[in-house]
Parts: C-alpha cells; sequence; structure tokens
C-alpha cells in the first residue's frame, strides 16, 4: 500500500457563491485545501464571516483571513462608501461596461497574497473561482490574465526557482452561471449560507446589484430553487 | 508653446537607499511622482516614517501608506519575530542563498498594490528599485520577474484593455550598490536620512545585517563617505 501526500492547495474563499463552489470542487478532488480570504476594506464584510464558517463546514485544512486597505485607494464602489452600488442594471449594460463596482487590480492582489502563502506552506496549486462569463467585464477574469498571472508566479517564488512550478486552477472559468450551480449543486454546496450580493440590508441580499441578479437567473436558469435570503423590498427584475 | 502632461509615475518607495534612489530619478526625469509606501507588519517600520518624509523633501506630488499584513503568513525574518535577522552572513553565502529575510511574494504584493493605485490614478509606470545584482537570491528581483510583471499588468487592469500599456520602470536593476550610490550622490539624494537595516537599534542601522553590510561596501567601493548613524556596538566585518 502506498500512501501519497494529498495535493496541497491554496484557494480563494469570498464566501460567495463561485468561490464556495470553488472550494467544494478542490476538496471533491482530493486536494488538501488551505482557505484565503481577503478583507480588503470591502463594503459588504460579512461575507468574511460566512467565509470561515463555510471553511470550516465543508472541511477545509485551514482558513486564514488577510488584511490588504485597497480602500486607501477609492476608485471602487465595493470600497468607496461615497460611490453608490448600481441597482437594476440591465443585462447589456452588464455584459459590456466595466462597472463601478470593480476592484482596482483586485484579483491581482489577491492572487498575490495567495502566492504568499502558497509560498510559505508549500502549497503546488492556488484555486480561484474566476468566471470569464458573467464577469466578461472585469479584465482581471480573463483567461489571458489568469495566463499571465501563472507565468508570473512561476518566476516570482522560491518554488519557481528550484521547486515545482506553481498551477492557477480556475474551474469555474467557461461555466456559465447556472453550470457552477448544477455543479455546486451536485457537490451539495450549502448555498444559502453563501452571499454574493454587494450590498447587503441588514445582512440580507439586496437582490438588485449585479451579483444579485447574476445569482437569481442563474439559480431561474438552472432550474434550482434559490434559497438566497433576499431584503423584503427587494422585487425581481423583468 | 505646447504644454504636454508630464508622465505620471507611482514610485514604491520603503525609504531606503534603493528606493529612495528610484525617487530620485523619476523626478530627474521629469516624472509626476505618487510614492507609495508598503507597510506589510516589516519589524523595521521606522522605515515608513523616513518614506513620508522623503517623499515630502524630495517633490513627490504625493505619498501614501497601504497596509497589508504579510505577517499574517509568517515565513521570513522581516515579518516574524521568532525568526532572527542573521548578522554578519559572508558574501558568498549573501550571493548565493535565498535568505530568511526573504519575504514571500514581497514584490509581486507591492507591485500589485502599486499597479492598483496606478489605475485609480491614471499612472503609466511604475517605478520600482528592484536590484538584480546583490539581490541575486531573490527570485522577485530577477529582470524575468519584472518582464513577467508588466505583461500580467497589461492584461490586468482597465488600462490594459482599452488604454495606454503600462511600464514597469526599474532604473537600479542592473547596477551595483556602488552605482546606485553614485547615481543618488549625482542626483543629490540625502543618504543620511534613508534607512536600509532590517534590524535597526533604537532607531540606528545595525551594521551587521545582510542591508547594512551591502550597503556599507557600496559606499566604500564608490569612494563616498557613509552617512549612515551606525549603532555604537556596530563593527565592521572584514
Amino acid at each position: 500500500m502506498t500512501t501519497r501526500r494529498p495535493i496541497r492547495a491554496v484557494v480563494l474563499l469570498s464566501g460567495g457563491l463561485d468561490s464556495t463552489t470553488c472550494l467544494a470542487a478542490a476538496l471533491a478532488a482530493g486536494r488538501e485545501v488551505h482557505a484565503l480570504s481577503v478583507d480588503y476594506g470591502q463594503r459588504h464584510r460579512g461575507e468574511l464571516a460566512r467565509a470561515r464558517a463555510l471553511a470550516r463546514a465543508l472541511g477545509a485544512a485551514s482558513h486564514r483571513v488577510v488584511k490588504v486597505d485597497l480602500s486607501a485607494f477609492g476608485g471602487s464602489a465595493l470600497t468607496d462608501a461615497a460611490i453608490a452600488v448600481p441597482k437594476g442594471r440591465s443585462a447589456r449594460s452588464m455584459s459590456r461596461d466595466i462597472p463601478v463596482t470593480y476592484v482596482p487590480a483586485r484579483n491581482t492582489v489577491m492572487l498575490s497574497l495567495a502566492l504568499a502563502h502558497a509560498e510559505v506552506i508549500g502549497a503546488e496549486e492556488i484555486h480561484v473561482g474566476v468566471n470569464a462569463v458573467d464577469y466578461s467585464g472585469y479584465p482581471d477574469c480573463r483567461p489571458e490574465f489568469l495566463a499571465a498571472f501563472e507565468k508570473l508566479a512561476r518566476v516570482a517564488t522560491k518554488a519557481g526557482v528550484g521547486g515545482r512550478p506553481l498551477r492557477i486552477v480556475a474551474p469555474l472559468l467557461r461555466l456559465s452561471k447556472a453550470g457552477i450551480i448544477e455543479l455546486g449543486t451536485r457537490l451539495q454546496v450549502p448555498y444559502g449560507r453563501t452571499q454574493s450580493c454587494y450590498d447587503p440590508v441588514h445582512g440580507r441580499a439586496c437582490g438588485r446589484c449585479d451579483a444579485c441578479q447574476l445569482r437569481r437567473k442563474g439559480f431561474e436558469a438552472a432550474g434550482i430553487p434559490d434559497p438566497t435570503p433576499y431584503a423584503r423590498a427587494a422585487k425581481r427584475r423583468t
């Protein structure tokens, strides 16, 4: 009988629908998962507590929160209280324009922090729930961004010099939101405990920001009941 | 008469000898400089106050400190109080081995933060005092690392999609420490106010860590008096 050490992976976990599905997929693939959440000054910080609970519930080997103050730069509705989160945008606008909820260089910063963590604990993979379909307006959600980061990671670290080359794994990259929800439902992801909303009302999803709209339509398209607790006043956009 | 807006640049400024020389070079080249210091939990945090004073004294248009808690990961003598800063290492060991003062993914994280800042303020360049000669043991001080980061930056941001491609400028990359000091001395850098030491003693340089040794030998090789205030007990390694 041979015993092989499981592949160690850092999974970026926001506590939202996508990253929680990504976490479940990494665990289902037999990875030893070290979840990492980034407190970047987001206004929807409730997601950090959810991330911690989800990492424990799903069986991550560890969970860590690292703080970086991206709000110091401003420039995004997610970190700057003076910029309103857009509500009720049309599907056309959502698919075409870079929204004010875009956080400058967010995925670059988050992957850099995951890289630091991976280097210290000797992880061979970084898993990230980046999606190029629904977030086509975000430059740092494109396949060429992830490929460029993987190349950078391989020259940036000690492991890149002498050890095994680090892999960036993005299992949701080319899935629709409905496809992600179908995958996660097979993996028994407790979606009612995840939070996607950019601008929650007393801890409940607003139902009208881009993230809520995408999530809602995803459940509809998958034909799976949406367990998200929405704020009372949230009306579906028709 | 034509008036052209000066090129806007983010300069990563630690307050040490290299980054302060880099700042002076950017200003001498006519850049509108927005200095950025990163508080990453380093034990030599006195450098942040020096960075602020140097940015003002040399004429940066702005200076900002962004906090990121790399000490959460541990793994380096610079952020983990339980790991001692090595003193009196041989030149051979310094040039060959990756030291425990290496901070995992530090330059990747710092450049990512500079990228976020550059994107928000519309900067076209990021200047960084990375040096491949004296820090040959650090993977993220190599030319191929900077080239990979520049490629990443061009696909990672809004500017990379529609605007001008961002440039990573590393004017010290192939200079010896003596060469850097000669350049800075021509540019009137107040080296007595910069701090390189990894482990200062009551605000004075220890004289024996890798950074102090490199700095000291640089002044000697350049034939320029070393204005660094060293701690009383520091003895030169022979």
